[in-house]
Order: C-alpha cells, then structure tokens, then sequence
C-alpha cells in the first residue's frame, strides 16, 4: 500500500484535550479520527450519508477495527487522515486508513489502520447488500481496484 | 479462549455520553474500556503503575490494537471488562479483552480485542526489557500460562 | 451549601484518558462526571430514567451549567461526585453539584457546578409541566427543602 | 454583546461521537469547541501558546466556566466558535464564547458561554501577573476595549 493509493484525505488538527500526560493522543482518539475520516470520504464520494441512511431504515455498522501505532501525534499536529475503500463484499466494506503529521518537507507516517462495516437493516438487525448504486460510485471514486 | 481463562475483570457501567444516534457504544469509546480494564488489571497485580513508571523514566505505549464488535453495548448497560496477559516478549506484552453485557440468567459477549504494548525508555525513546519482576508477578496472577 | 446537606453522592475513578498534558482532568470532562451523577441521581431516587421518558416522548434537556474550579483532579484519583436538586420551577429543575477526591482523614473539594434543566415534549419542542408524582419523589429523597 | 463585536470564529464540523441519543451534541463537548476555540484564538493573536508557556514554567488553568444552551447543535453542523478577550484582570483573564450554526442566509445562536482562566507559576502553584506584552497584544486584536 503506497500513500499514492490513496484517491482521499482529509486534514484535521489535534486538540488539546486529546493528548494525554504522555504527551500522546490518547490510543482510543485515533478511532474517532479514523470515523471523521470516513465520514468526510463519504459525504466527497457523493454517497449518502447516516442520517439519509437511517431514514431509509439503514445502517452501517463497525464490525471489526485495528491500529498499528507507528509514531504518537501530538498536541497542535495537523494530520492528514487517509481513507480507501479496499474491499465489498456482499454486505460488507473494507475501508484502509492511514494518518500522516504534516511537516515542511517530511510528513511522518503515524499509524495505519483498518474498518470493515457491515451494512444492515435496522429493524430486522440482519445485513443487508449494498446497494449496487454505491458499488459504481466507489469504484468510480477510488483510483484502484477494490477488492470483492 | 474460553471466559474461565480469564483471572480478572472490571465492571463499569456505560455512560449517556458514550452512546450514539444509533443508540449504541461509539466504537472508539471500547478502547478506553480496554485502557479502564487494563489500568485496573495492573493495579490489582500488584505491580507499578504509570505514574511510577514514569518516575522512573519508562512507560508502556500502545502499539496495536483490534477490535471484533460482536453486539453493540448501550446507555446505562453494566459492562464487564475481561482483561489476561497472553504474551510476553523481550519488550512487548500482548492482552486479551473481552466485554460481556450482565444480564440476569445470561451475559452477553459484545466484543473481543487484543492490545500490544511495547515497554520503554521515555528519554531514549527504545524499547526496554521488561523486568523479570513483572513476568513472576503476571506469572503467579494468570491462570493459565503466558506466551513467550 | 454544606456536604451535609446532600442526600446522595456517586463515586468514580478518573480514567487514563480524561487527563492531559498538564496532568490534571482536561476541564470538560466534568459536565461529564456531573452527568453521571445526574443518571445515578436519578436512578437512586426511583423515578424514570432518560429511556423511559423517551418513551413517553418527553426529555430533559439542558438549559445552562456552570462550573467552579477550586483544584484540579488528577488521574487515579477517587471522586465523589455528590448532587442535589435545588430547585423545581414549573418546567426547570435546578441541580447544585459539588467533586470531592477522597483522601484519607481528608477529603478535598476540587468542584462546585450548577446544572439547569428543562423537561419538555420532545415532538413539539416546547416544555413541559413538570410531574407533581416527580416533585413528590424527589422532597422525599431530599433531606432539605428543595425551592421552587 | 453583539456578533461584531467579536474579532475573532474558528469554525469546526461536528463529529458523530459528538451527538448523542437525543440526536444533539453531549452538553459536555461544548467545552471542548470552547478549548478548540480559545487554542485558536491565541495563535491568531500571536501569542506564545501553552507549550511555549510550559516551557517557560508558566501556564493558563481553567477556574470557571458557564454555558447557556439556546439550541442544539447537531452531527455534522458546521460551527462557528466566536471567541473574544472581555476582561484582563491582575492574574485572570475572562472570555466570551458564541456558537453560531452556519445555515444559508440565517445563522443561529445556539450557545452562550464564559470561560475564566488564572495565569499561574507551575511549581510555585500561585497566580502570576500577566505579562504586559499580552496585554498590548490582545488589545490591539480585540476591535473592542478589554474591561481591566
């Protein structure tokens, strides 16, 4: 995976109450990071977003995250939130994520990291497939080929 | 991994503020359930905290991290938080969690994750070893046997 | 106000995550503890939680808050979350809150807070009379008056 | 207090971990845009921000805070967080905060808030005359006088 993979990102600066007295975000603020993240992605690829989804009785919800923590951000860093989506399977979506410390010259790569969602009916609490509409977005949205 | 492998857990009680439009537990928030159960699981071993770890110039960082969402917890839920130390290498621990619902008559298991920490020195920013006092102690509180 | 003129309190522990970088509780997180105490205020007292409202299409929501910083906590630290309902209005209910960190022999007052709410129907957005079974309630599980 | 009388907004989106149950944003998180506020504030006024501070044994704590919730914000509203320097005090100074949500043609006032802070001596732990050169600087950002 190259950064140059990557069709999205999206920039956000940390705040002070998300470091903590190591002087590091907090491990768990990366999951909120990583969710403004596809929510920005989400709402540039011209997707509906949760509230028109849970209008239509739809959800999509976290089935699985992990994170590797490369190097810690810091109070006052702007990160560059990197978001794909690399895989859609039947109901499922496979989002990689990685966040860059911008700096003059040198970003850093901090962490990578990845969701899988699951798209489902609300009611019912059973998945449900993704609507081929989004299929042709996405691929249309991302530079490469997204796994199915 | 069976519950019974489990020689600790730490029950905490789902605050309004941690659940969602959905109705549900944000996902980032399970990781500062892990961080709550871990902190707990170290301070009823018996071995220093990180305060004194950082008295002495070391620390324990985060350096990977995974979640399974299995059933999502929600407002005002009493959760307990199942933490084991599975693994210990020259400089890294591996933990265990698991978070089941109470519920009379029949938990629920909501969700499983693993956490690696690397142990360090704070100045040098390098891994150290961890002390052979921690693998005795972690040793005689685990039930079952710990991975080298 | 006297600690002794509250009829409740509700204990918990600060948590890795609420403290930054200058060591104390990022300032914040104590609309959060006072929300705590507001539930488990709430649940000791008997009466309906936020669900169960829900249900009945009503809520409360808040109005105003303020808060007094007398010292900071710190991680670890054991709180004492005491609350009291100052005040009924016909729709307003006035909610005086104070944090004490046990201490051995010497307990310390770090905060002192305010919380206005409002009790409106949700749908038409517009408040609501108060329950008079609500008021009954709450003069009983007060030991002083409560103004109104 | 009129919108133009402030100098100075920084805008932020709400997150989804923002907004709660009720659909709006926890009351808690307010003092969070508040500190994203005030964080801003002081690097469009040129001043040293509060690692420079620490650097040199000094630093701002929080030692009040007040918020009026007029309306609520809601996940993925876009806010503008007006902030102004109202008062200069021997040690403290006072702020005034306004929410605006941004909508075409009519923004609204959600929130009013105050926050106090005391400049202080780290390890002496005591108030600490502001420097004059933060004075002469905030008055000429501010459009409007500071009250002394």
């Amino acid at each position: 995976m190259a950064i140059g993979d990557f069709s999205f990102f999206h920039t956000l600066r940390v705040r002070w109450a998300e470091a903590d007295m190591q002087g590091v975000v907090f491990n768990g603020h990366y999951l909120t990071y990583f969710d403004v993240g596809f929510t920005e992605y989400w709402r540039a690829s011209g997707l509906e977003g949760p509230l028109d989804q849970a209008a239509a009785g739809k959800e999509l919800f976290a089935r699985k995250s992990s994170i590797e923590y490369l190097a810690p951000a810091r109070f006052d860093d702007m990160l560059d939130i990197y978001v794909r989506c690399a895989r859609l399977g039947n109901s499922s979506m496979g989002m990689l994520i990685e966040i860059h410390r911008q700096a003059p010259g040198a970003a850093q790569h901090l962490i990578s990291g990845e969701l899988v969602y699951v798209y489902a009916d609300t009611a019912a609490r059973r998945a449900a497939r993704l609507p081929d509409s989004w299929r042709a977005t996405l691929a249309r949205f991302e530079k490469t080929a997204i796994a199915q």
